[in-house]
């Protein structure tokens, strides 16, 4: 399979090629150092890439950012970031990004554990997340050409504990290659409109 | 009880004052022919609405549009309108509005059963739906002063089959009074963080 990977040089993007690059095409796009160049908060960005790469047989987003910060500190603007970018961002992908794939082909969005498991200075985090996975869930039924469309939903990664550790006490984290091996189980499994959980 | 009711005279809104009318001082906003005027889009109408109002023991809000429309037909206008309304309208409402809350005050916010079951044409409805629900779990637990939180998740109302009833064919529709108990119930209990789903 050609594969696009969208935030390839992130923690999860860079556990995801490990596991799928063994026996597919990967295509890394992000902001910078990358195969392609995209930004996802611009429909612009995000037409070109598409154009630029012709056809794909899975899509699968890693990329997203939200704010943390305490609820009563959160500004609109804050709120605001979360919705241009890990949400709509990775909604556009899909809007966009039909066409540019083979029949029965996927896309793999990522939401996140703060959905169902709470955290101060989660808000944001988790409005973005449960808007993922129940789009995936809205927009599997409605996808054309046997299209399919699934979400992982990690807890805190190992990897990732000296940057989000003093937000998750507690939290059992998982590693990035358990984490990675839920987008393959998406791109190489026939299932839509799931959201994976790992390490919940 | 003082409670401030937004969508007041929805299908929604009329439930929830009859049920909770009974027994406590309802005040009604909407866009018009109110006791109050808001536009939950416009966080300078929540501000204005919040100063004109003085302390509250409740709020409660059945109002938030968005767009029904087959996925491919959805244009990033579609989205927005949601995200603008139902979504960051019930948030707004809840970040402007904890001053105007007395102690252990609650904010209960409408989402709806399209983040669980979809249909088509309902993938933004899912998409905030989901955001709402997850929002008010990860609000629940920062809000200041024992504030509440919770979300009412509906199915189709009975009463709002003439207009709805296509989009919800083989749906079991709720009675408006059966859904305004789980107001009610929001209201009066001492529950946060939950959402109410009715008729599911």
């Amino acid at each position: 399979m050609k594969i696009l990977l969208i935030g390839a040089s992130g923690t999860v993007g860079s556990a995801i090629e490990q596991e799928l690059g063994q026996r597919h095409d990967i295509v890394r796009a992000g902001r910078s150092h990358s195969d392609a160049q995209v930004d996802i908060n611009d429909p612009a960005s995000i037409r070109a890439l598409y154009r630029k790469l012709g056809k794909v047989d899975a899509v699968i987003c890693a990329a997203g950012k939200v704010v943390f910060k305490a609820l009563p500190e959160m500004t609109p603007e804050d709120f605001e970031l979360g919705l241009r970018d890990k949400l709509m961002g990775q909604v556009n992908l899909v809007m966009l990004g039909q066409e540019a794939l083979t029949e029965g082909g996927s896309f793999t969005l990522t939401s996140g554990i703060l959905s169902e498991a709470p955290i101060v200075s989660g808000a944001s985090a988790a409005l973005v997340n449960g808007a993922i996975d129940a789009f995936v869930r809205g927009a599997a039924i409605e996808l054309p050409r046997g299209l399919r469309i699934n979400a992982v939903s990690p807890t805190v990664l190992v990897e990732a504990l000296p940057a989000y550790g003093p937000f998750f006490r507690g939290f059992k984290p998982a590693t990035g290659a358990d984490v990675a091996l839920a987008y393959a189980r998406s791109v190489e499994g026939r299932q839509t409109g799931q959201t994976y959980r790992v390490g919940y």
